[in-house]
């Protein structure tokens, strides 16, 4: 999977001149839309369908910060899927691979009621597609 | 009608170490729909209704900067009303009166499927609080 | 210590109709702004000494997603403090006390030129502050 | 000159599911500094010789809403220069080249110690780029 990359912008410093920390998790949302559009699960195909999967969590560790007009690679992971509830992994390196910040995000499944769901029941087809990915990403991990 | 107080955030701030100008928007915005709301046309009672008023345009003077922690006073008024469309102008100050920034928005109104509708034909209650409230502030400049 | 009031703009929801989940961490700033002034660590005052406390980490569980207008309490407060380190957590409830989101944020402490420091050696008075809030808030728990 | 490209973001869009208006003028900022790095007057370079060129002043008019996962294309040029002010204007288009929005902005321009300045006499060889770009610009126009 290929991570996405990102530039600073001068609107996401703050006065310590650097960038604000808010600014990660929402890098952190593009790397999983990103993601999930890579592997068929688009979050606009999802929304037309009446499904949605609001972030019920997040944390995140800075290793290092970033200033304006650095540009910085954020890449996503299922972390873990339990058919009810998903958990999203993330990296955010610079260009040579050295560590900014990694993070985590936690989901829920809501329907178009914005009553919670299991994804396995309702979504088959979204379950198989998720499925098959945690599949992939072990293997590549098996070879790696 | 009185105007909102806001305190500048941290996160208001850029690395030039002021407020970024993208928030003096947001100000005003809060401003409009507190002014809204006291003269009976309440942003989420309008939205209830299938009633939005989006934003078509906007401008702003910025005439002080201001730093993390300020304090700022974002008063609204109606400058215009068509039926159609309406037109905001803001005036934000510090506590001591001084002028911080002046600032206009244009607004036009759409239903429940994003049509443009005329508010007068669609939502009569609403036009006649409106009226009734530019009536009131012509009054109010009258005496003053 | 008393809480932050905090009414969710507009601009702070999504096209899920929720306020975006990045606008927690900033209440959280909000928050934790408010509480060391209270205590005699004010921000402004510290950053003008040369002294910052970056956000190194931070997380935050989401119980219940707020709407626009909603009002919400946020309550900080010092969860350890290491002379090197510093974290806090954060309470944020609607005005009827239920819960609506948990969090941390995880510090460290910087001078003028960038570098980390122990505010225990470099700023004493500082650190005494803390040490003292610390213990009052130990001395209430007790008694509550 | 060319355009920069930008996706809109989730969090880019509120409530009424569109893309909060606060945001174009965000992106016109992103435009302004390519297009000033493009013309050799980068804003990191800028602000490192002591330099800064605050927004004074913004108006933007939104011709047709954009939604997320839209994508935009943005373009910045000089409008006008006098040696002691410069003002941009923009033009937000879909990739067909229709219009998004249009804006203008205004700057002053600042020295390390925060006073208003002359670009022309304190700043000779980025006022050369300026009138040079700007005469490129002109002769470009008369070709079209």
């Amino acid at each position: 999977m290929k991570p996405i990359s990102h530039m600073v912008h001068y609107y996401e410093t703050d006065k310590m001149g650097v960038t604000h920390h808010s600014n990660y998790i929402r890098w952190m949302e593009n790397a999983r839309i990103d993601y999930l559009g890579q592997i068929g699960c688009g979050y606009a195909e999802c929304e037309a369908m009446g499904l949605t999967a609001p972030v019920t969590g997040f944390s995140c560790r800075i290793k290092s910060s970033t200033r304006f007009g650095d540009e910085v690679l954020i890449s996503a992971r299922i972390l873990k899927y339990t058919g009810v509830r998903l958990n999203f992994s993330y990296r955010v390196t610079r260009p040579d691979g050295s560590a900014v910040a990694e993070g985590e995000t936690d989901h829920c499944f809501l329907n178009a009621d914005g009553k919670v769901i299991a994804l396995q029941r309702e979504f088959p087809q979204l379950h198989e597609n998720l499925l098959a990915q945690i599949e992939r990403e072990k293997g590549e991990e098996n070879h790696a």
